[in-house]
This record gives structure tokens, sequence and C-alpha cells, in this order.
């Protein structure tokens, strides 16, 4: 977890999907304390956090004073090209943004007013899964669709997973010895959630998620991309409401809804090699769609310089790369399939004589809003303290960490 | 129009999408003889040109027992795989089928009735425009959806174009000098209507339509794919009814929704050279997205030997194609732009050193159509007679056409 700038220095994860909390803390010395609480949500795990930092042996922090700043993941930061200090206009900004991203902003800003009423002398940053995409081209970001709704309704591809999208192209860049100004990456950050990026010297110029995180690749239960003609077809011929097909295509679609069984790969995989069909035809279109992603974004940027694989699925299924990478020398990729079976990331998994590179990466979305924060406030003047931060909040996510710079 | 084995005797078209209907009518002299008329309809065409074949001079036929079968084109063909003689059973299996292609099969329906009805002892035969993709792999035809819905709803990706893309296929595997059984194609039909087709030794493995004929590529008034959850936000945020959204979709989008001035490529490429940005962005979003499915469909094929072109825009319009063949060479083809300016289809368009070549083929929808009849009845048996075929019946589009065999 060590990078030679940054040290996480305190974890905080709360996980309130079952009937009780599961509550984790890990302090300065990497044990794990965890234990089943009585309370739920974002406000209470963000004060239980902060008082472990204190009180958890050895103490993380031997006094609040010591913190530079709270740094906050907000998932769709809407027109924000950067991270931005939180001001009243900003939290407004972010909650104006609650129907573009109903799940995600708002636990943001239940975590934000917990989180400044705790630490209120401290500067709170937003960092946003948006913002590394605001450099996408008009080309890729103006869906082909009456200009009203583009003009006046402000619909447009924004991106996602920017944070983790951000980290694995700096990080893709120190790995290769490649000019850098050019370097042409296409990012796969496999989660709970898909995306892929294409990204050249830094610039990522399309993704494939869009106005909202359910376009693109096929996720854990998201469809991702759909003939839009099956949304006015569910509706005028089986009767469900726009609120029942939305909810369908983002829980119940995706690989729990082709294999009706489980949304977790690692599940599939076992099913699928037990000849479960359903659990096999998950994964055949799961692969599938990402591979036309990979052709889709190197034609974008005109050819491939690494392939880059992060996130859950991505750094840990050295079964769902190999598929993935099958047959992919028509884009000057081969995969070295014993690197791939053996990988720790960060490697290269790539052949030898591979045009291209393989990278598997773990992603360190902290780091990038480390980084962020960085370029707003100076933190070598802030004394001996660090950056907690405060992710978004998902009851199932990560919830706060603390790095020390 | 000829071609070794066919020859068309005469052709009939009929546009009444005006305030009148433009009737005309081409015999086998190539003279146009055209009218404005009082009638509109299908049916009143379909009577219309039957006569005409009797009666203009010279006449195309001397008697209507010299035809030996009538073909219609049938845009959703459901779950036929081959073309097939229209019984009873079949009609109402295609009546079904309305739901899914309400703005084709209903004219093809009243086509149908009509040709029967002046043609009653002929064979009426459906070639359908879903059947050359019934080749496809269960994971490029199944959505990501709810399994129900795919199972009990019948909700697949068919496909549409297939008898361009099916002509296309065997026209250039007679221009290539390669092995057929495994050569691997990318065609890009681009009209009114757009869709791409990956081809592996005459097998469709993947098209960009889908369920409806709105999926995949920008057309000129149609979207293609775009985010799911922008379907949810306007009739959650902004009043609309799924009908409206499907309405504008399919009538207010693509190329004339982002241009706001036209749907069609001639008018917005010189609106584009003389600086109109809706214009240009139009022209940049519909280029990209084309690329973007060249790239998925490579990969899908792992590597392409030849792209084609064809229908209206891909035949004629050598900008676009330009644009389109861009820096592709990371898949192995380079177009020859001298070439490119000057083709006539049929022509390759690659440079010489080129890895994969880049093919302009000019379509012939109605020989596919009479290379599936002959495959079903043996023409050669039927006397002097020929093949009319009776195409689908939008307003605008060709209507009926004879080939003799």
């Amino acid at each position: 977890m060590e990078t030679t700038q940054h040290r996480v220095v305190a974890t905080g994860h709360a996980d309130w999907a079952g009937t009780s909390t599961q509550y984790q803390y890990i302090g300065p010395d990497q044990n794990k304390h965890a234990e089943r609480v009585s309370w739920k949500g974002h406000a209470e795990a963000v004060r239980r956090f902060i008082t472990d930092l204190l009180k958890q042996k050895p103490p993380a922090l031997t006094d609040l004073s010591h913190l530079a700043a709270v740094g906050h993941r907000v998932v769709h930061g809407g027109d924000y090209t950067t991270a931005i200090q939180i001001t009243p206009d900003v939290r407004s900004r972010i909650e104006q943004l609650r129907t573009l991203a109903p799940l995600h902003n708002p636990p943001s800003l239940e975590t934000l007013a917990a989180a400044e009423a705790e630490l209120p002398n401290l500067p709170h940053i937003a960092t946003f899964d948006t913002a590394f995409h605001s450099t996408l081209p008009p080309k890729a970001y103006t869906y082909p669709i009456p200009m009203k709704w583009t003009r006046d309704w402000g619909i447009r591809r924004f991106g996602f997973h920017g944070l983790s999208h951000a980290y694995c192209s700096n990080q893709a860049t120190n790995m290769l010895d490649r000019p850098r100004d050019e370097l042409r990456l296409v990012i796969c950050h496999l989660g709970h959630g898909c995306s892929a990026a294409a990204v050249q010297g830094g610039r990522c110029l399309d993704t494939t998620m869009g106005f909202t995180p359910l376009d693109g690749l096929m996720m854990a239960t998201r469809s991702g991309s759909i003939d839009p003609g099956i949304l006015e077809y569910v509706q005028n011929n089986h009767g469900l409401s726009a609120e029942q097909v939305g909810h369908s295509l983002n829980h119940d679609s995706g690989l729990l809804g082709v294999s009706e069984i489980s949304g977790d790969l690692r599940q599939l995989e076992e099913a699928a090699n037990d000849g479960h069909e359903l659990a096999q035809l998950a994964i055949g279109i799961y692969v599938h769609r990402i591979r036309q992603a990979i052709g889709a974004l190197t034609v974008t940027l005109g050819g491939i310089d690494a392939l880059i694989f992060t996130a859950g699925v991505g750094e840990n299924s050295s079964g769902i790369r190999r598929l993935i990478c099958s047959d992919l020398e028509c884009l000057g990729l081969e995969l070295d399939t014993e690197a791939n079976t053996a990988c720790q990331p960060d490697a290269d998994i790539a052949t030898k004589s591979s045009r291209g590179r393989i990278l598997v990466i773990a992603t360190r979305e902290d780091l990038t809003m480390v980084r962020e924060i960085q370029a707003i406030i100076d933190l070598s003047s802030q004394g001996p303290g660090g950056v907690p931060q405060v992710t978004v909040s998902k009851s199932n996510d990560k919830l706060p960490g603390i790095s020390n710079s």
C-alpha cells in the first residue's frame, strides 16, 4: 500500500447491506478491528471513524488538528473539470446533480454534512468521478439525440470511474518505457460497475459510461448499453413503468440478470465450470462486450500502446483476462498466459514480442484524490497531518481512509 | 444492372411522402416514365405496376403466366432463418411480428395482399431482412437484461439490412482473391438507416442493429445506441411519455437531431463546408460511431480482411468514407485517397500495400431475393418468366422490380 509519497495510516469500512452493520477499522499497525454494530448510515460511519482515529491503539492521530484536509469522493460532478474546495455554492451544485446520480450523490452529501460537523475547521475538497472525462471531445460527449435535449436539458456523456482511470493512466505511464506525450491506453475498470476509457497522453478521449453509470459495458447487475427500442417495447407491451424499467436495468440485469444466480463473477466462473449454461452465457456476453469496447476505443486512439485491467475483476480474475485477451493479435496485443496466471498487480502480462503491453494495475482512487487535493492546497505546509478521505458512500463501498503525505 | 445470371426487366417506384404521389416506371428499354398520380398506398402501387408490365411499350411481359414467383421483402422475420413460401400460417406469423416492426411489417402485409389478389396462381415468397443474422451466436444476440425478458418476451438482437449484408458478403467474396471459408468482412450499410455487420466465411457473427432497427449506429433521424438511462431520465424529469421518447429517438434524432437542419448527409456536408457548426458536429459523431463499430466488429472477427461500404452514403460519399478510414492503419486498413475520390462501385479503394482491402459495393437487395427464391423454387422450369419483386413498402422506397433468371 506504500508509494514513495503517500502512506495509508488508517481505513474504515462500513457495510449495512445485511441485517446488521459490519464495521471494520485498520490502523497504523495494519491490524483489523471488525465488529457488528447497532448503527447504520453514512453519518454514523464518519463519526465512528473519526473517533477511532484518536482512540484505537496505536492512535492514527494524536490530535485532529494534525489533519490537513478532508477529501470527498463525489460520483457526479457535472461540469466540474477538477477537484474543488467545497463552499455553499459547490454544495448546492452537487445537490442539483442528485437527479443525475440518485444512488450516489445523496450519500456523498450526507457524508459531507457529517464530516463538516465533526471537522469544521478543515478544508473539505470534492473530487469527482466525472472530472477525468472532462477532456472528451464534443463528438464523444454529444449523443445523437434532439439537440434540445443536449442544450436545454444537459444530456451528454459524462463518464464515471474517473478517479480510477486517472490513477491507472498515471501508473501505466510510470510503468511503460515509452514516450509519454502520446501514449495510447485503453483502461478497463472491471468491478461491480464496469467502464472502459481511451486515454492519449493522459487525456481521456472517450469512455463507455455516459450520462448515467448505466451506459456501456455489461456489469454485475446493470445492463450497460442496449437497444433503446427495448425500453419503449417493454413499457408499451408488458406494462412496465419507466421507473420499473430503470430499476430492472440497474439492479436485475447484467451478469445477475442473464445467469439468474449471481452478479459475482467468482461465483459465475465456478458455476460455469460446473456446466451451468446461463452462467456460461453471462460470462460470454460480458467478455464479448468488453472485447468490442477495446476494439472501439483502440480505433478512437488510432492504435493501442497498452491495455490496462483494474478493479475487482480486472485485478483478480486471470480467467476473465484470458478470455478478453484471446485473439487480440489484430490489435497488436498478445497475452503471456503464464504471466497472467501468476500475476500480482502491478504487472505486465503481455508476451515479450507483443507490440502493445497488457498491464494489471491495483487501482488506488485514494491516491488520485490526494494528488487532486494537493493541486488545490499545499499539504506540505500543514505540519505532520495527512489527508483523511471520505469516499462516496454506497453501503458496501470502502469508507474513509487516511493518507499522510 | 446486369449480372451474369439476372437481368432487371422493369422497375416501379412510388413515393407519396409529399402532397401528391410520384410514380415512376422503367421498362426493358430503360426509359423512365414518370408521372404524378392521384392514388397513394402500397396496394395501388402494386396494381399499377402489374398493369404497366403488360401495357407499357415495349412490354416487359406478354402474359402474366410467364411469371415464376413473387418475392416480398419483409423487414422483420423473427425466428425465420431463410426465405419461405407464404402460407396462411406464415402470413399470421408476419402479422404477429407487427409490434416488433410497426413501421415496416404492416406495409409488407398490405403489399402482399394486393399482389396475391392480382397474381393468385403464383408462389409468393417472403425474404427477410433478419434472416442473414440468424447465424449470430448467443453471446451476440442475447442482451444483458433480465432473462425473463429474453425467454418470455422474445427480446433479443435480430439485426436488419440482411438482404444487403448478404449481397455484399457474397459480392466481396467474389471480388477478393483470398480463401473464402474464413474471409473476415466488416460491412457498413450506410443509408437512411445504418448498420454494420461482422461476417466470417459468409456467416454473420454480430451486427449493430438489434431487437429493433433503432439500435447501433447513428442514422439520418434515428439515434442508434444511447445510454438507456437517458430514456428514464427524460420521462421522469421532462414529462415525455414512452411513445414520445420512442418517436423522438426514431424521427427527430441522429443527423437531423444534432444538426437541426437535415438528416441528409449531402446537405450536411455542404453546410459543414460552409462552417455550420452543428452540421460539422453531426458528421463528427456519425463518423466517430461508425469507426468505433468497425473496431468492435474487427475484434469480434479476430481481424479484418476487408471493410465494405454500401448503400446511399456508403456508395456515394467519398468524403464520409475518407473520414471513416482515416487512421485505420491500426486495423491494417489504408485508404487510397485518389481511388476513393474516383471510385465507381464496385471498386477496391485500399492502397496496394494495405493488408486489408476496402471495397465499395453497389448493394443489390433484389439479387439476394432472387438467390433466396431460387433456393426454394426451381425457376428454370418456369418457362420464359422471371421473378417480380415487391419490396417492402415504405412510401419512399423503390417498389416493385422484375428480374429474369
